[in-house]
């Protein structure tokens, strides 16, 4: 079956109904929360235009749109970390995703090589404005040795 | 402490630096993924600005920026529902946050009644384009008594 994006007509339909009708915003883009199904961990914050969610959504691949790049992209098509959607969810207003997903290989989803792109805690409460704290004692991979001299998504 | 947002001078400090240096978009802000700390389940896709940011790690208290309304949000100051954050983390290139936290009261972070946000279900693969599946049996709180005649954050 494919995937059919319906217009959004009343408040109603969007938070109550059964029919999807995503809100992209004015770059064409929403963003998507991706967690490890297993885990829970979060392991990004990835953005999607229709195309992403509709390729997503009917192969069951995660696909997302790189801004840094401007281009669609099926997530480990490069790194062979692909990630499989064990569950797609919508939220109240239809203006963000989260993915469920099972990572193939060596489990990552972090281009900086790290198995979360979320590697870091903030200090908080008593402890605010202490140094970021690194909840991963290593890489899963060298980002180097699977990307080359691909740019940096990283922008300043 | 009070917290410093640093300036954002290399990829290297931003991706493996232990200093703070967001990056909010041309709005002034940043998406933040809030889950159940116990549970793990994501609860809501919020927004901050950099005000939004520094309560929350300075109090342990999760504020959020209201792209509806315009305006700097505690969660909860309305409905009781707070949230209490247990980790903050920041992602790579330090344009996203991930709270997890402990919400108080009905333990509920949705505005239309649900638990979480993420209510529903949408199929993928040979289930792509049925209908969205409601996750959750019932409201954990009636709105309309929460929050009486305020406008309803959700645009079309």
């Amino acid at each position: 079956m494919t995937i059919s994006l319906n217009p959004r007509r009343t408040v109603a339909q969007v938070e109550e109904g059964a029919e999807l009708a995503p809100k992209f915003d004015e770059s064409g883009l929403m963003p998507c929360v991706t967690s490890d199904a297993a885990s829970g961990e979060v392991l990004m914050l990835g953005w999607m235009n229709a195309e992403a969610l509709r390729l997503t959504l009917e192969t069951g691949a995660a696909h997302y749109f790189s801004r840094a790049r401007g281009a669609l992209w099926r997530k480990g098509a490069q790194s062979g970390l692909t990630q499989h959607v064990v569950e797609a969810r919508i939220d109240d207003d239809q203006d963000a995703i989260w993915l469920r997903v099972a990572v193939a290989g060596a489990g990552a989803s972090c281009h900086v090589g790290y198995r979360s792109c979320f590697y870091r805690t903030i200090p908080t409460g008593p402890e605010a404005g202490a140094p970021l704290r690194f909840l991963e004692r290593g890489k899963t991979f060298e980002p180097s040795e699977i990307y080359g001299d691909a740019p940096n998504p990283t922008s300043l």
